[in-house]
């Protein structure tokens, strides 16, 4: 497939590679910002547009890769009809594109992206929405040929999707720095903490998160509970979010 | 070297089996339950014993490896002389064990054990803490027989690395469950979100998690961050966390 990409950020340049990965041609890359446009291009052999009136007709999908508020107001400029046009967005809606009607779809990556990290895209869970059948056939292959995680998921059903990520990635990364701030404000190397962050990762990979509950809260040790409390007494921020989520996982615990 | 283990949870498990592939010889395993002695003693090639005072004073190590609140009454039972008796706690001082003087010390596994599951010892950090000289040389060589990692750390030092870890791992863990508990109310399966929370741990390993935050609220995307909190509106639980560690990431990027 021809496909032409709208965006120059995380998500639109390791779908870029997965896809021309996959053998299918990507035709251009649009960006407000040429340069931005030109890197992503030149690395999947595309041509850079800056202009949007620029982007040509006759590519087979069009995939809008941007931040969610710029989606609509990319719509509403993209001269293309009869094409398939998708956005790769978790928190908005298909209706976002309802101007290109039946041609309209959602191709999302269910992961966190970074520009300098790799990632093995047949392990990213793909989740497509579709106006039409004809759009849902096309999604469905495009996104097998490069995951082995394709699911339909609902405009209602992503936006939780998106809310459970932020639950599952935003926030514990979050942590990870409260820890590295504890442990650099002690003299001691974050590195020190990296081995159990990755493996209780890894644990819920093959286990449901409630079963390999550890720590204080769920052995209800108040005793080691008072005592992290009382270290943290300088700093009432952390004794709250410590409180809060102590009190969550002994509530997780009796439920 | 002659080991005896003091305790059959899932620390001691790891570490005697750890211990035993570096070739050292698991002398006996001590447990108040001789079935759960027995087990461990089986997988080790130790003996079993389930008498405190049936422990024999000829190994060369004691290791205690037991629940932190039944170290001391442990120590207090352990009727050895002039040998090398440590305790595998983060939360519990080297103090708890002052009745063995200049014998004392620290072996703690920095990691998240499960019975059912292989963690590669070699990336466990091993914090260890003597009581004298001729201690730490003992911890330094066997923790270096079975790990890379082996770092020295005093009391109060692994007083605040026990605090990290709870923020490390048991708060990410009962944020997963959050997540989990948030996809099954509207029919969607965790295994869409374990990519995402093994890269996220994955992407610190390499960087500083402040370096590599993500989601609504480092972008202060209010929008996004009210929508979600409208989708929670029938729990007011997980609308304080959200607020709370969302706060907590606005705060973080403006530091």
């Amino acid at each position: 497939m021809r496909i032409t990409i709208l965006g120059s950020g995380n998500v639109a340049t390791h779908l870029a590679a997965a896809l021309k990965n996959a053998g299918h041609a990507i035709w251009q890359v649009y960006s407000p910002h040429l340069d931005h446009a030109a890197l992503l291009a030149y690395h999947v052999k595309a041509e850079a547009v800056n202009d949007i009136n620029a982007i040509k007709a006759d590519a087979d999908l069009y995939i809008i890769s941007v931040k969610d508020d710029a989606i609509i107001t990319i719509a509403s400029q993209l001269a293309v009809e009869e094409k398939p046009v998708v956005h790769t967005s978790g928190a908005t809606p298909l209706a976002a594109l309802k101007r290109f009607g039946e041609h309209s779809g959602v191709f999302y990556p269910l992961q966190t992206f970074s520009k300098q990290k790799e990632v093995n895209f047949r392990e990213v869970p793909l989740c497509i929405e579709a106006a039409s059948e004809s759009v849902r056939n096309i999604l469905t292959h495009l996104g097998r040929d490069i995951s082995n995680r394709v699911y339909e998921v609902s405009t209602e059903q992503r936006k939780i999707l998106h809310l459970s990520a932020v639950f599952a990635c935003n926030f514990p990364n979050y942590l990870y720095e409260i820890a590295r701030g504890l442990l650099a404000a002690n003299g001691l190397d974050f590195d020190l903490l990296r081995p159990l962050v990755l493996e209780t990762a890894d644990k819920v990979q093959h286990s449901l998160p409630n079963a390999v509950q550890t720590g204080p809260a769920v052995r209800n040790d108040e005793k080691t509970m008072q005592a992290h409390l009382g270290m943290l007494q300088d700093d009432v921020f952390l004794q709250n979010i410590y409180r809060l989520l102590s009190e969550g996982i002994t509530k997780m615990k009796s439920s």
